[in-house]
């Protein structure tokens, strides 16, 4: 496996940062994950403008203009074989000696990984994930605003650890307020009665670009959604459930800890919109990198 | 300088993690700072026991044994040439695959860095420090527990970027509630009316060793120490502040903002603690590990 961390492209194991990278010790970075379909990014822009707005927020300059990215990643995927790739792109804040002022590092450490998407079957995709509704509550935006996407992921890890731990797929995470948020690496939607319902930005979540796209499509279906700040309740009385992220695309929930969400699989619109979804999919695509690179 | 990684001693150059190392992918991990004077490690079981609990916050199965490390830091001391050190043990969550799954890390990694203690001027101690009041909330202990030394230090970071942005030397935070919490990197105490008061543990801070240290020298000088919840205007009428960590022991603040704390230099008490700090420090030190290493 071929990673790209500093202007090189390295194998796996050789690719490695000093015990003095500030991402290593202090989480000082953030990172961005993407997918590629046959070769093309999927929503490349969108991607990237949260990233620059995530370095802006820690006060990063981001070392490489968007374009310099691309030939990067096409050649990734070339020479890791992938077409269908999960991409990860990490920025740190780089090498510099122990101490948190981030003037200690001139030179952010750049890193872009790519890994074959995880694929489902259409068992797992009928029957849908299992949440544990958990007792971390999501970082406030006034400690660590969540629309950072953070190297600082601890929040997330003890909220997905205590599911782990009640044999969850995954958690649901309520904001400081008690209100819904989001799960440790994707965003909530519901429906009741026709009408869709997500958690609102100012919860405290990661504005995910698949959740934009699943409003944008609902709007499409001439479904209604409502953006707001929900309790857990509201939730649990819904007809459907699903998650989404770049990976899982949208995902169904059966079930939130002890209670059945509709008829504890896949709803019929969480179905429609995923058909809706791939049906457009081609829309949301940038030109075939590894064409261009052959 | 050498850097002890993974059972290995190396020069810093090699000292490197992989790029999958879930500390440097999430900041999964915790970490402890320590100090020896002429060799002596400062209050090494109350730092091995944070360390311990730091762990098993965050689920994870140290694989070393206290009676392991001395050994290792005696080590790093000789070959670095260092009898008053600066340590750092740092233990991330491993190399594993992409994922948050703490299961797919089956091995901690454990690194040991010693470097010279900063050293003060006496004009440096008599002036104090600047702290800057944070817009940035310390992190809730429902949501990421600050008693965890964790490697996710984000939430510092920004605060800390936000006070270097000023001119402060530090940033001071509040908690969710509004009250006083702690500093960076340090715990704050403030003197009214000969009586000494330190946010409560239950504010939201971490449980400082020499916090504890001064507790107990106060004490001992008959001024009496309140732990509890203060707003910062309690603060800003104080006659005396200072803040402590392992590395600065106990270090006088002269204002907080626009506002003069007292004379706005290093007052009387701090003085006193200082003096008290240093006459008890022997009993606070273990056994000479360079000594005992020649």
């Amino acid at each position: 496996m071929w990673i790209y961390l500093n202007n090189c492209f390295v194998q796996k194991e050789h690719a490695r940062v000093s015990v003095f990278d500030h991402g290593f010790l202090y989480g000082d970075g953030v990172y961005e994950t993407l997918r590629t379909y046959e070769g093309r990014i999927f929503l490349w822009e969108r991607h990237m403008a949260r990233l620059r707005r995530s370095c802006e927020l820690i006060g990063l300059d981001l070392p490489m203009r968007d374009e310099a990215w691309t030939p990067i990643i096409a050649e990734l995927l070339v020479r890791n074989g992938l077409q269908d790739a999960g991409l990860r792109l990490t920025v740190s804040r780089g090498e510099g000696e122990l101490g948190i002022d981030p003037r200690l590092c001139p030179n952010p450490t750049i890193v872009v990984m790519a890994k074959p998407v995880v694929t489902y079957t259409d068992q797992q995709w009928e029957q849908g994930k299992v949440l544990h509704l958990s007792s971390v509550r999501r970082n406030s935006e006034l400690a660590q605003p969540p629309q950072i996407k953070a190297l600082s992921f601890l929040n997330n890890i003890l909220a997905k650890q205590e599911a782990v731990r009640v044999g969850a797929d995954d958690a649901l995470m309520l904001n400081m307020d008690g209100y819904l948020s989001e799960c440790t690496t994707s965003n909530i939607f519901f429906l009741k009665n026709q009408q869709l319902y997500t958690p609102a930005v100012d919860c405290g979540i990661l504005k995910g670009i698949t959740r934009d796209v699943v409003i944008e499509l609902a709007e499409k279906l001439e479904v209604c959604v409502e953006e707001g700040r929900y309790p857990m309740e509201q939730l649990l009385q819904a007809d459907e459930c699903f998650i989404t992220n770049t990976g899982m695309e949208i995902m169904p929930v059966s079930r939130v800890g002890d209670c059945q969400i509709g008829q504890g699989k896949r709803g019929p619109l969480t179905g429609e919109l995923r058909k809706t979804f791939i049906a457009n999919l081609k829309g949301y695509l940038g030109p075939c990198l590894t064409a261009l690179k052959a």
